[in-house]
């Protein structure tokens, strides 16, 4: 359901028209937005650092803490339309593109794939095994640096 | 699996001697734990307030966007054990209270209220109902306050 729903918002945040975004109703200024989506990339890296560990074996491979990093993760997914949402490319310091709203086809695609990613990183996390987890969670890691890449000043 | 988990490490968190945290391993400055302390804050104050302006009536009712919002809730206490880990009552400018570690077993008590009163409001939200909604919702609302109260300097 969070996938689908995270689609259907986002068409509708970075759709043409609309400027619908999940927490637009509440009126938010564009500062807290962008308060709120320095504080979500805070807490995506944050998750990331354990896994990205464990998975260079720098620290002990631990099933049970791989898989709950990867689900928070996976949720972070779902706080990216609100966190990007219209209006947001300026009203405080951000390195965000305006990339990310006047071409909502390629930011569409990419929370598409992150949520995917995501969500195959959570089915792999459930084996508990190390090997598993590697390729899934390299892909999650491919979306960090692919978006900056592509939609965050340097 | 995660009520249980989280009741885990944050016996293992905040209990006597062992110090052990979820990203300990990972050996996080205080200074960064800090700053995910409020990166998390940030996260949570955001995700309550399109539920509380539904409840208020400030904004439409809407079951699938307020369903969603209670999960990033739940999801939330989650970090908790990441964002309150020992050594972080200093570091950077926080507002925490030494009681958060000194007094274990009444951080964990509100951890676990958090923890039950948000999984309480996802299971109320997926019925749909506005009504059945506003009481597990000023449940969760009120450990914002509570824990506040105890736990932040003003």
């Amino acid at each position: 359901m969070h996938k689908k729903l995270v689609g259907a918002c986002l068409a509708l945040t970075m759709g043409a028209g609309a400027g619908y975004a999940l927490n637009a109703m509440a009126q938010a200024k564009p500062e807290d937005v962008i308060k709120y989506r320095k504080a979500v990339m805070n807490v995506q890296a944050w998750n990331m650092r354990p896994m990205a560990a464990m998975v260079k074996g720098q620290q002990p491979y631990d099933a049970q803490l791989f898989a709950w990093y990867a689900g928070v993760i996976q949720q972070t997914a779902n706080m990216l339309p609100d966190a990007f949402q219209a209006g947001s490319d300026k009203g405080a310091e951000t390195r965000a593109k305006p990339e990310i709203w006047s071409e909502p086809a390629k930011s569409k695609a990419a929370l598409d794939r992150f949520t995917a990613d995501t969500a195959a990183l959570v089915a792999a996390a459930k084996k508990g095994d190390l090997e598993a987890v590697k390729g899934p969670f390299g892909a999650v890691a491919k979306n960090c640096g692919g978006c900056h890449e592509q939609f965050r000043n340097k």
